[in-house]
């Protein structure tokens, strides 16, 4: 006998079988089979039917369980993908918050009042009293903008001179790094300056540090004032923790600035640059923790600003040619984009 | 032919009409039933034992389908409440957290410093300018402490005297309440005062009364001070909106106040109180938009402080015998105890 390996051939085959047991069952036991050629032949060919009939409904049905189960899954880890999407988003956005509350408070209590009621002391005292605001945030400063016109009075006033970001390092310096403060030169000559006068304690060391020396911490500035909104920097290593992290950067503006006014009328009307540390591998990490579930998922969060090249910001890249959700994630920044990735 | 309603009864009379049939068939067309008495009975036992197997069968696939499906129904209900639950306490904490955060503004800008760094004017600019930070709170209000021994010079440096709250309403006067200010009677003789020195303009009209002289706001201000944590006002109707709110009060310390300190220690080292009255009806509704699913599920909160006089904070009381879960709302306030139920 003939044995295919198609499912088919598998059915033929048992077909094959229960007729040779249908045959010994009318040759040995003649008196329960009835005794007619006809009957015999159209019982063969009911059997046969209802056979294949039966292996149809079997394979029916197990094709619909299948694609019942792909598709259950599916919608699972889309509404698990999106709740996440949304909570991160929205956790990232307290934490903003919080950051620009703290600009506002230096127009308040910096900018809008003379004497100025803010000095470094208390800057440092309120930023640490309220570190339980932005638990994700590892520090925040402020910087403050000064014309070249302006140099020498502020650097008289300050006590020390303005200083321009180590540039050799290769790498962007980050407002987070740790380096030698003493050891940086004077800024050169520019048309303006963003010396860091307020910083919270944890990143003590980037005060009178000129904020537009480094190349990407200046683009930050000038898009952040520009724009009126906070915007990001594509995300780096902390050093302290090792983990992945941004810089979000307010501009703080006189208050008399209209809410429609032009990007040219928000440069002049600019007095500083308030920026925060983000630990993004933190946020997403608690955040996962928090919604724990039975079903576990595989999160991976990018930087696809560039989308030919995107920046890993959380996760392994482990790539798997399984079911994939990606949803879009805003971080308040229209200049960048963000996503999650789930499996 | 008796026809029992019972299900075995049912069934009975199944097999009965069965009987018949096969009985039909081996009269009219003996050649296909075989010719034998014994081969005769043996068959219809057989068919009886078959189709009882088979109603029992069915009858243990429904039963087992139906448990499956109320334990699926249980169990979706259980998360959907617990992640409400979860969300609505986050919300609350954060909005919360801007209140507290604004209780460490003041001690660190009016009362750390000489002269104060504050004034209403400040106040009422920064708590504007700040409120997306608290959508959900409809004003915040600083009281100070004044022992009666200071309210002479108090009054005299502000130009108003101490007002106490307006006691001809017989439910408890929130701060929320728009009563004629200019109408109102000095306070009484009182060992201490707690008049509102700063208001956002939002609920500005509260200025100069005492916190102390209403029933239900004295209780709150004695109890923030003595645990040094947020405490909670039962639930009661904002006068503007018409939703069920609640006010929050954090006691203002001097800054040299060890984190282990007394109760009376803690009242001795009272600079003054803050108070943000929240909307919990739109943190709700708000709440339940975002998490809108395909499945709607019945939302109820509850303030349970009086586990035998539950007060409603959110939803309608349309009771149901229906499935239930009750999750349990943590604000911060371990003196009230609030829960969610979920229908």
């Amino acid at each position: 006998m003939t044995s295919s390996k198609t499912l088919l051939g598998d059915g033929e085959h048992i077909v094959k079988k229960l007729w040779e047991l249908s045959a010994k069952i009318y040759y040995c036991y003649p008196q329960y089979v009835g005794n007619r050629k006809v009957g015999n032949k159209w019982w063969r060919k009911l059997l046969i039917v209802w056979l294949l009939f039966w292996i149809v409904v079997s394979f029916s049905v197990l094709w619909y369980m299948n694609s019942k189960a792909v598709e259950k899954r599916k919608e699972t880890l889309t509404s698990m993908c999106d709740e996440r999407a949304r909570m991160l988003q929205d956790q990232f956005n307290v934490s903003m918050n919080h950051v620009q509350a703290m600009s506002i408070l230096i127009s308040t209590f910096h900018h809008a009042r003379n004497p100025s009621a803010i000095d470094q002391c208390t800057f440092a005292s309120y930023t640490e009293r309220t570190a339980f605001e932005r638990p994700l945030t590892s520090g925040v400063a402020y910087a403050v903008r000064v014309l070249h016109s302006e140099r020498k009075e502020f650097e008289k006033r300050h006590g020390w001179s303005i200083k321009r970001m180590d540039t050799r390092e290769p790498t962007p310096v980050h407002k987070d790094n740790e380096y030698d403060r003493d050891g940086l030169e004077p800024s050169p000559i520019q048309a303006e300056y963003a010396p860091v006068i307020f910083a919270q304690d944890t990143i003590a060391h980037v005060i009178s540090v000129d904020m537009l020396s480094g190349k990407e911490d200046r683009e930050n500035v000038l898009r952040a004032r520009e724009s009126g909104k906070g915007v990001l920097t594509a995300p780096f290593r902390l050093l302290k923790t090792n983990h992945l992290g941004v810089i979000k950067t307010f501009a703080v503006y006189k208050t008399d600035l209209p809410s429609n006014a032009t990007p040219n009328e928000r440069i002049q009307a600019t007095d500083g640059y308030l920026g925060g540390v983000l630990d993004i591998e933190s946020l997403v990490e608690k955040l996962l923790q928090q919604l724990a579930s039975k079903q576990t998922i595989l999160v991976n969060v990018y930087d696809m600003t560039n989308i030919s090249h995107p920046i890993s910001m959380y996760g392994s890249n482990v790539s798997s040619d399984g079911l994939e959700h990606v949803s879009a994630l805003n971080f308040g920044d229209p200049f960048r984009r963000h996503e999650m990735r789930c499996r």
